[in-house]
């Protein structure tokens, strides 16, 4: 599995608008990308203004597809972006899970 | 849920160490901790001697508690931290998750 965080320090004001685009986004992944297994959104208990995206695909393949998707381009480039201070992504490999 | 990172930044050369403790570590919580639902580590494709923990807990109690077993005192703070060059963690609410 490959792991994506990424971390979105928001222009004040805006964390409501990313999260409402975010919602729209977690759907249109749900029901157009099975190869991605997991999406999720949290939000600091102390940190004003940023968000914490984690995101699990079943490889390296379906990560980069997933950069190419019309939901990518429309809502994450052109909707989420712009409302952003800085974006910074890392990619991990899950090397432990104690689910498994 | 309550969502805990932890950044570790290991000493060189101590990192296949530092897994062999985290999977005793996994195979605890997931024995005793029924309140954490997710424990899993993750490695940068990136970048060497570092690892990344996701730990999700049902609420900020099970998260306290957690600190409090005889499993995080003897392998987290007793064998993993003295292996450490940093230790860096934030807290989260999860605020989506496409599963739901």
């Amino acid at each position: 599995m490959i792991v994506l965080t990424a971390r979105y320090t928001i222009t004040p004001g805006q964390i409501d608008k990313v999260l409402e685009y975010l919602r729209e986004m977690a759907a249109r992944v749900k029901a157009d990308e099975p190869a991605c297994t997991m999406y999720r959104v949290h939000k600091p208990v102390d940190t004003e203004d940023m968000l914490l995206l984690y995101e699990v695909y079943v490889d390296n393949e379906a990560l980069e597809a997933h950069k190419l998707t019309p939901q990518f381009k429309e809502i994450i480039e052109g909707k989420v972006v712009p409302l952003l201070v800085k974006r910074e992504r890392e990619v991990f490999d899950l090397v432990l899970d104690a689910a498994e």
